[in-house]
């Protein structure tokens, strides 16, 4: 079973306050270059793996799914989705992405947003997905990018000029990484872009964006702090179909 | 045009001391994760994309191509390689890939070996190689990894632990970087890794494997020096398939 640091109260308590958790998909610089990507979801099935606070759900429903199972590992985050985002086309339940049992052929969309750096089991949740999508269904989802999660350290260097570096070690070491991170000792799974993008296209999908997340000039003059997300990227953006 | 520094004689020189220019394919560690990944050739006609001395035309034929076309920049380089790997099945020409004019449907295979980051047009040859592919074509080629070619100082840094870190910057700016290999001021031009790929699949090929180059450990125990590549990827090895 993967770590549940959602449920833990003091890192919880944090969480519920990141700009993410107050505002929703718009508090999430990544949302519209995600939102770009989707397809019209007018009608379809979708299934949310990493849930969170149904942000996700409740604009899929907005925007004409016909019904949504939001999955989350969290009894937080579940609890808190089916009270914030209650809707009789979304269904919310507790489940460990490491162990999940999918129905053959019933969603159009899977979605996941920065929840499968937290699993071991990638290739077998992969699997899973594939076989759960009906033919040309999609998979997008996002996960911390591995430059982002590879170092033993992720944390600025500041180089002889004083500009801030970021030092990359261990790239090609994929396996667990402990962070501080809201709490001490939250653990993610690093793989390198390569090693997601084959476990794809090993089990049947076609890739059809890779995007290496970066803010626009737009959203920098808005927040100065996004500015260092252009030196090396935090979020990788996946766009796969189902082949 | 792009720079021409292999018929430079200074630089020219001293890449012909380099291991793989020396050794051949052999000499190159990425070679057996490349060979790993090619098609069978018998048979095929194939386009090799900054042939250098011509290792991997010879090879080709020596697997049963039908025909290598050996294109380079460089008169040195398609000078050495007429010579060195002469073969009634391999013809060579001059020729500025970022002006690359290639007939329909005429290749089986296309390849290229450490060239293809030295062009600024990356999304028109791909389109020129898809076009020159017959249906079902492969393209296999290998570049500068992007975590490599980021950096505005792509030397290693050392930590307060005396551990050494790839200090990246500048990975979301993309264009040209001048670095010192050989010689000074070498041009190249940083793309992301998204960027790559994504090029590729609006062309229409349809990705089949994307490796992030490290060694084995058995590679390591015969060369130390190695080892650093596991801490950042230097080469991205990239498998496509024509649509």
């Amino acid at each position: 079973m993967a770590q549940n640091i959602y449920d833990e109260a003091e890192f919880f308590g944090r969480y519920s306050q990141l700009r993410r958790s107050i505002h929703g998909l718009d508090g999430a610089p990544e949302w519209p270059a995600i939102r770009a990507l989707l397809p019209d979801l007018g009608g379809k099935r979708v299934v949310d793996l990493g849930c969170g606070f149904g942000w996700f759900a409740r604009w899929a429903r907005q925007h004409g799914a016909a019904h949504v199972l939001g999955l989350d590992l969290s009894e937080n985050m579940i609890g808190r989705a089916r009270t914030d985002t209650h809707d009789a086309g979304i269904e919310y339940a507790i489940a460990d992405l490491e162990q999940l049992e999918l129905p053959k052929s019933s969603f159009d969309f899977a979605y996941s947003s920065l929840a499968l750096h937290y699993i071991a089991g990638f290739e077998t949740l992969v699997k899973t997905v594939h076989h759960s999508l009906r033919s040309d269904g999609a998979f997008i989802f996002t996960i911390e990018h591995p430059i982002y999660m590879a170092p033993t350290d992720p944390t600025w260097m500041l180089d002889g000029h004083g500009r801030k570096r970021w030092p990359i070690d261990g790239y090609s070491v994929e396996g667990p990484r402990s962070t501080d991170w809201l709490t001490r000792g939250v653990i993610k799974q690093h793989r390198t872009l390569g090693t997601t993008l084959n476990t794809l296209i090993a089990a049947g999908f076609a890739i059809r964006q890779v995007q290496e997340w970066a803010p626009t000039a737009a959203q920098i003059a808005v927040n100065p702090d996004l500015a260092e997300e252009v030196e090396r990227p935090m979020i990788l953006i996946v766009s796969a179909e189902r082949g």
